[in-house]
């Protein structure tokens, strides 16, 4: 028996291919920092269980294919505070913003068409991509640019008759690269002129640092025909393991072809739905409060970060991640080489090579990406394992 | 900017097709008795809220791509209690059977691949297959027979050099046919002699009445390297809205793919992970509880239905599903008719019609299900619901 060649050549998760050297690393009781995945350890907000333990119905039963009434009623709220208009006809929710990505590009992808994404991108973009069929088209962007992708002449240049679609995270993983709304609006013209839906992956929303607005370009109304957000509840409310997310549109011929397929899995689950109801409910405090905690441990990681020699790097204005270009030629063999045979006082760090996160051959291989979701003794800690790694690697 | 052709071929669900004839029938104040959803009254156990509520970790961060250990573990303790020996890497937790069966068919079809299912079948069958690229072939059965499909000279007529699978719901909806262990011999010996996987979707296996034994696809030791079972929490335990299913197989290349898929989406929501587990764990008694229930309810809907003349059904053997040919020209006339026109005391009936379980054009258009979800005094004035909308029907 033969299984599908579509699978596999499908890659293992770059992010966690590592793992194993980390796996081995602690057994031999070293410490090991890791700012190489995205999962967060702030706390999720009480009321996401609060409002699970309250569910008091005899029978777990299916929820509507499109989300609990109660969920996508407080999303719809959660967008009028930005004074963005939905209703629950355009919204549908999914198991997290990677089941809205994979629903996405199969409702919008025919064989062959192009998707265009500034790489660095997060690496499942390709999972999903591919796994519809498509091809995935890399903007490229430069460190020493702060990986600034919204330039027309980048975009353009990259648009060929099989152009479906432009994909854009912001704020973004891996770069940390916020859009302005002028940004959007460059973006937003380009795809009107050719005729492209914008794909707009904006679950970092609020993780905008240094004064900048949270932006949308579902604030851009002219768009709202080709504009489809993917949201999620698990960076923006540290609630990763509830796996709750949505698709948001006002193309009512996407959303009919999104349904379909979200009737073919039944439902997302009920009881996340309903506990991801009050986290969209939760207020403007509770962003402040977040936001400031990340915005310091980029502060300290960046400040690190620019004590070690030859580091190309811009300050990131968002999210929770910040790639950099490391005075080596190989950020793989320097990272096994960090979790293999380096140690300070029994401790080393993870990050994640940046190569994974290209699709042009070649690109990245002296980038690395941290995220920052550890806190800020441990982020400061763990950059200073890394320059300390650096000058012993250089030293051999 | 186009949508996918892919995803435009696919329809709405054929069973939910009906339901704005039952919305508007209600809003007149007509009581409908639902029989036409897999939605059972039966009560969650109480340990699944009792596990999830006893969470009390402060993240709920990522769980393993691959599922929670702890499920794992109970997963594979509920299989060795018949005699199944199945490790942790031979599990997958998913999103529910649905995610289960559509992981399945991306990782084993090719395009044009041909999958063998008995129809009638679970619509979303076609969906998946469809998805992936494959195609439906199906292998008719017949009300008169009980609508058995484990005959070799049915299955062998319908393989082609394009066969990659044969699908196997037992016991089955529609249907309610259980597989004995003699039919799965010989299936498995077919699917041997052509090299053929066997996906095994047995999320009703303990509904198996009159003493039948629970039967499993994995009991048959020299299968294991082709067959892929399919298990849900979904029905066994009346948790459709946990949305906790399994993949399990020692196809270790097969597993290798199916985790390449799973780490695209992350993981499965965790909390409905821990209380799965808990379900996993409950005791025989749990089992045979609710299959009295279930098996007194379908001895009242057989009872009733034989009131009605000229209807053809064998007593089906498990599930919760029974399909029946009613004499009437066009099943889907006669429920609009019960939904739009029809009413004694104010009340009347909703079914799925079975023509959209058919693969085949043109069959099914006199045969309904009935899902027996409703305790036994519903289930009969449904069923009686259903005779005198009949009479009235065929009398105007």
């Amino acid at each position: 028996m033969e299984l599908s060649k579509r699978v596999e050549a499908m890659q293992h998760s770059p992010i966690r291919r590592f793992n194993v050297y980390a796996i081995e690393a602690e057994s031999k009781g070293k410490k090991v920092y890791h700012l190489n995945i995205g999962q967060p350890d702030v706390e999720t907000p009480a009321c996401f269980m609060e409002a699970v333990k309250n569910f008091d119905k005899k029978v777990v039963a299916y929820s509507e294919s499109g989300g609990e009434t109660i969920l996508q009623d407080a999303i719809a709220k959660y967008f009028k505070n930005y004074n963005m208009d939905f209703e629950r006809k355009d919204i549908i929710v999914t198991n997290g913003g990677s089941e809205a990505l994979n629903m996405i590009f199969t409702a919008v992808l025919n064989p062959d068409d192009e998707v265009l994404i500034a790489e660095p991108f997060y690496t499942n973009y390709h999972t999903f991509v591919t796994a519809a069929g498509g091809k995935v088209v890399p903007l490229t962007t430069k460190a020493e640019e702060g990986y600034d992708f919204a330039k027309a002449d980048l975009i353009e240049a990259a648009i060929t008759p099989k152009t479906k679609a432009i994909c854009c995270i912001s704020p973004g993983n891996p770069t940390g690269r916020v859009l302005t709304l002028e940004d959007m609006r460059l973006i937003g013209d380009i795809a009107k002129k050719h005729d492209l839906w914008i794909i707009a992956d904006e679950v970092y929303r609020e993780f905008a640092y240094d004064d900048r607005e949270a932006t949308s370009f579902g604030m851009l109304d002219d768009l709202k025909d080709r504009v489809i957000i993917v949201d999620s509840v698990s960076k923006r409310f540290s609630a990763c393991g509830a796996r709750v997310g949505c698709i948001v549109s006002k193309n009512e011929a996407l959303m009919d072809s999104i349904m379909k397929i979200a009737q073919g899995r039944l439902c997302c689950p009920t009881l996340d739905q309903i506990g991801a109801a009050a986290l969209y409910g939760l207020d403007k405090d509770y962003y402040d409060e977040v936001k400031a905690e990340y915005e310091g441990r980029r502060d300290v990681v960046y400040e690190e970060l620019m004590k070690i020699p030859d580091v190309v790097c811009q300050k990131p204005g968002g999210a929770f991640y910040m790639t950099a270009k490391l005075p080596v030629d190989d950020v793989e063999d320097f990272l096994i080489y960090l979790l293999t045979e380096f140690e300070d006082k029994g401790e080393t760090v993870m990050f994640a090579p940046a190569e994974g996160f290209y699709g042009t051959p070649g690109l990245g291989k002296d980038e690395m990406r941290i995220a920052y979701v550890l806190n800020k003794d441990d982020m400061r800690r763990g950059v200073e394992l890394i320059r300390l790694g650096l000058e012993a690697y250089n030293r051999r």
